[in-house]
């Protein structure tokens, strides 16, 4: 019945327009009754996004499975990577609601809110993970966000595409950037490895981004 | 009669409770007609913010005023400073605000949308200064994010100390945290010291913002 009330709700949006759209369309269309709807969905904003509690509750059990062993950057990026699963697993209506959001300014603001509610569980993680730490709760903060506007900038490309092309693809790249900049590569790396010794030479001036790149390109790690 | 009005809402907002408070008992309070607010204020929602349209709005001009001298993250970190400054110049009224967001999801929504146009303002920035750059868009999203997370930590540490302490000393570490990531130390060192040569050396697996601290180190740049 759930994915009844999503699909009428999805044949009217178009049709009508979302903001001429009542929940009595809806539940006409869908056969059902007004109680019915409001069983599965607190509002009209609530249909337009129907998985993202079960993906949030997703997010937050699998960050709480992780271990000690695990890097959190890497951590945090995996979660990330729930979200994209959820939009991939159904493109045509992914796409179909990014183009309603982008239309409708209170479903933009329900999405923003959505967002800082997975932004907030990456950097409670993060938190603990970094607790004690000089600036720890700062560097969750900034990684938190980090995560959260890599992925974006990856789905919303994949959702402009019209979802066309490989959208994991697209995110391991743009979570592989932050990885790059905020993570433990040692993490990954083979115990017999860690002990390697690199020299880097550089200009004092170099942007620090540079003498990243460099080590990183010293040590293979594209 | 701008300021009247403000006035008269956050004297009832504790009162009477925000959602309680209606439009016209902000207008009789503040002795002008229904019409005066509307010309002000689109909606009880923005007399709570009545100063962020002017402050994005001077954000965008001092990023439109710089120059391509100007190290790209430097420039958005002081342009988030524009933010600070607004809550820093009324810090009863900021403390007072803050806690009323907090209360009131339907404020909350509001300030996220406000937020996320700060944040565009900045990526739109970066991604002109990064255009053609592998990877410009991408950086500049993930860049403004920091900015914003790193300024919005500050910030709230400040507010939930009810505005003691200096909110200048935190916002500036806080930025500071994400020059040392993202920006371009050169575009600060004069001329003659940007072509020191620096040698690092690392284990291969140490991670990467341990090495970029041993070099930032060298170069006592803390």
């Amino acid at each position: 019945m759930r994915d009844a009330l999503v699909a009428a709700a999805f044949r009217l949006f178009p049709e009508r327009g979302y903001e001429q759209t009542t929940v009595d369309d809806i539940v006409a269309l869908a056969g059902v009754g007004r109680r019915s709807f409001f069983r599965y969905f607190p509002s009209k904003e609530d249909v337009v996004f129907p998985d993202h509690e079960r993906c949030l509750a997703d997010m937050t059990a699998f960050l709480a499975d992780g271990t000690d062993e695990d890097e959190p950057v890497r951590r945090v990026c995996d979660a990330a990577r729930l979200v994209l699963r959820m939009y991939a697993e159904n493109p045509t209506f992914s796409v179909q609601r990014y183009r309603l959001t982008k239309k409708v300014p209170g479903l933009r603001a329900y999405e923003l809110s959505v967002v800082w509610r997975y932004e907030r569980a990456l950097a409670e993680y993060l938190r603990g993970r970094f607790d004690g730490r000089p600036d720890g709760a700062l560097r969750a903060d900034v990684i938190a966000a980090s995560v959260v506007a890599a992925h974006n900038n990856a789905l919303r490309s994949w959702l402009r595409s019209a979802g066309q092309g490989d959208a994991d693809t697209a995110v391991d790249h743009a979570l592989g950037h932050v990885q790059a900049v905020f993570g433990d590569p040692s993490a990954a790396a083979p115990a017999e490895e860690r002990e390697d010794v690199v020299v880097v030479i550089s200009r004092r001036g170099a942007p620090m981004w540079r003498v990243v790149r460099e080590i990183e390109s010293t040590l293979g790690r594209d």
